[in-house]
């Protein structure tokens, strides 16, 4: 099996090996009311602790969504906005909504000062997040450096796990690595100290090590009688090229949000696609719209109406249309979807001091 | 060697030994004013960086003395009355005086939790420091807990020291342990983020690891310029039986602070003393005041004046005086030092809202 870590790039080859060999929940898409196109799709595939919350959304009852922001680059690509759709999607669930800024994360993995994260936080991640979908009157966010709660949380979870287990969770042991792996802890189970509910975290499958510390903190952490945190993992966004996750790192192999839709199309133009070795064979046999970038593009992100992404699927599969003019196709809807974003990431921008973040009281 | 680590109770045969073995400084008190009684007697043997901080003294210029309170029990005994004694010294050569409540510490080492440090601080460790000599004008005193400027430059530190550094300095590279080892580096620099200036940590040796990692984090932490924080050292002060440090585990080795004058009595009574096999033995050649732990208690507690000192020493070297009455005459001055001890607490425990205790302003 390849390496699903935090820190690897690597795609998996199949899927249902690591929900064997992590142990997780299948997901089933019937349980949940309302799903949305990566549910529907399957990009959605596994969870923990998944019924939980689907029982909370059928019986109205409360319960929270919690996502955090890495202040490490200005940059987020399409891969951050699948998480950003699950969030926006237990939001539209009426899930509490709880976005956690990173920013000693930051400073202790990656040398950032806090000032600096506050700066792109307020300048450019809060913005976008609100710009892909999160709704500004429900999105509560705070910086992890102001709140005591976290901090206080991931000294007295310091005792609960040992170092023969970070080695043995993480594969790094190094004091940054740990420090950051409890202040996540601390941030997953935060919401249930203003609040006792049942909490979901989406992320991508390589982030399930930090959901196994932060369940196995809850059984042990006796002081605090917390509800074990549940988790939705999407599969990875790939890079266009196919070869590894959409990284921040490889430049060509991502887009990002916001982009030029210059560059977008360029890329787009360029991404790995199902098509055969010409024309004639592509028109007689169909084209492979399994391994084709583009056709994930519109599967995660450009087509929301399954029947309108059915189509596409149809047309390539039966030959009837072409890779070029398909990605030209993918283009315009990047576009359109770009343009749109452009246009509420501004707006954000500029309303940020409506957005809800959480003032800390003094002692 | 013995281990002579923070973890250990155990008593050095040979200060020299440590001295050459860590690379300290040996202490010249010709080289500090106004000497007190343990710096005189060569109690004090030790330190790092010492001439920044004599020359501060000597010039009148700002420096601070730091030293922290660790909750896990509400019980101090004549060993933390040394460290007392030597922030008292400072504090009296216009040192700015700063005491941390270890309250994270205790959290995350001992399990204690941030409410049950905070009482034992209000109502026990803030009194008994101040009725052993600190001025309620000149100290601070603040909590981890409520210190952002620590919790940050705890994170901030964590990427400056490895996970192999902290195995080889302490033996123990447990997460709670770093965790607890960052916050003390981040205290000890904590008076620096006030006004910049040399800052001098009084320990005992066995603390050493903890000021050679804090002088390690400054030389590596480059984005905020800190002064290398200096140190001196006591000796131990020995269990009543000679046999270890006086230890708060081992109730009959320690005299507590406060302590029941009838029950400290007892202990001075069984200590163990450098007196010869019988009374004319002793009458004849004299005791041994260097393994006696009653002459300890009078040079290390109970008699401040050296010619008073030198009395009793050479009454016991002449075999003028014998073991039970010089006891009995401990046990006189420990009562009187008991009565006057108890007088100050019970008045510092009324006075506790003069405390100077520090409020951090939100964010």
């Amino acid at each position: 099996m390849k390496d699903i870590s935090p820190w690897s790039d690597e795609l998996p080859d199949d899927y249902q090996e690591i929900i064997d060999k992590f142990g997780l929940e299948k997901f089933n898409v019937n349980e949940f009311p309302n799903p949305n196109h990566l549910m529907r799709r399957n990009i959605i595939f596994a969870g923990r602790g998944l019924k939980v919350i689907s029982d909370c959304i059928k019986q109205k009852k409360d319960f929270y969504v919690l996502s955090g922001i890495m202040t490490s680059s200005e940059k987020i690509h399409l891969g951050t906005k699948s998480i950003i759709d699950m969030i926006s999607y237990f939001q539209r669930q009426n899930a509490q909504t709880y976005v956690c800024i990173a920013d000693l994360e930051a400073l202790c993995t990656r040398n950032i000062s806090l000032e600096e994260s506050k700066k792109r936080a307020l300048n450019f991640h809060i913005p976008i997040y609100l710009a892909l979908g999160l709704d500004i009157k429900k999105t509560t966010f705070y910086f992890q450096s102001e709140n005591k709660t976290v901090l206080h949380l991931s000294y007295a979870f310091s005792s609960k796990v040992t170092l023969n287990e970070y080695r043995a969770i993480y594969g790094n042991s190094e004091p940054s690595r740990i420090l950051a792996a409890l202040t996540q802890s601390a941030d997953i189970l935060f919401p249930q100290t203003i609040k006792k509910m049942p909490g979901i975290i989406p992320v991508g499958v390589d982030q399930d090590p930090h959901i196994r510390l932060t369940r196995d903190i809850v059984s042990r952490y006796k002081d605090y009688n917390f509800i074990t945190p549940g988790s939705i993992y999407n599969k990875f966004m790939p890079s266009l090229d196919g070869s590894l996750k959409m990284s921040k790192s490889n430049i060509n192999s991502a887009i990002f949000l916001p982009e030029d839709k210059n560059s977008a199309c360029k890329k787009i133009m360029r991404a790995l696609t199902g098509g055969r070795k010409d024309v004639e064979e592509q028109r007689k046999i169909g084209g492979v719209p399994e391994n084709c970038m583009v056709f994930e593009l519109y599967k995660q992100h450009l087509i929301e109406d399954d029947k309108k992404l059915n189509k596409v699927y149809e047309e390539c599969k039966t030959g009837k249309i072409l890779c070029g003019e398909c990605k030209k196709n993918a283009c315009d809807l990047m576009n359109k979807f770009l343009d749109s974003l452009n246009e509420n990431f501004n707006k954000f921008k500029e309303r940020i001091d409506d957005a809800k973040i959480l003032k800390f009281k003094n002692n």
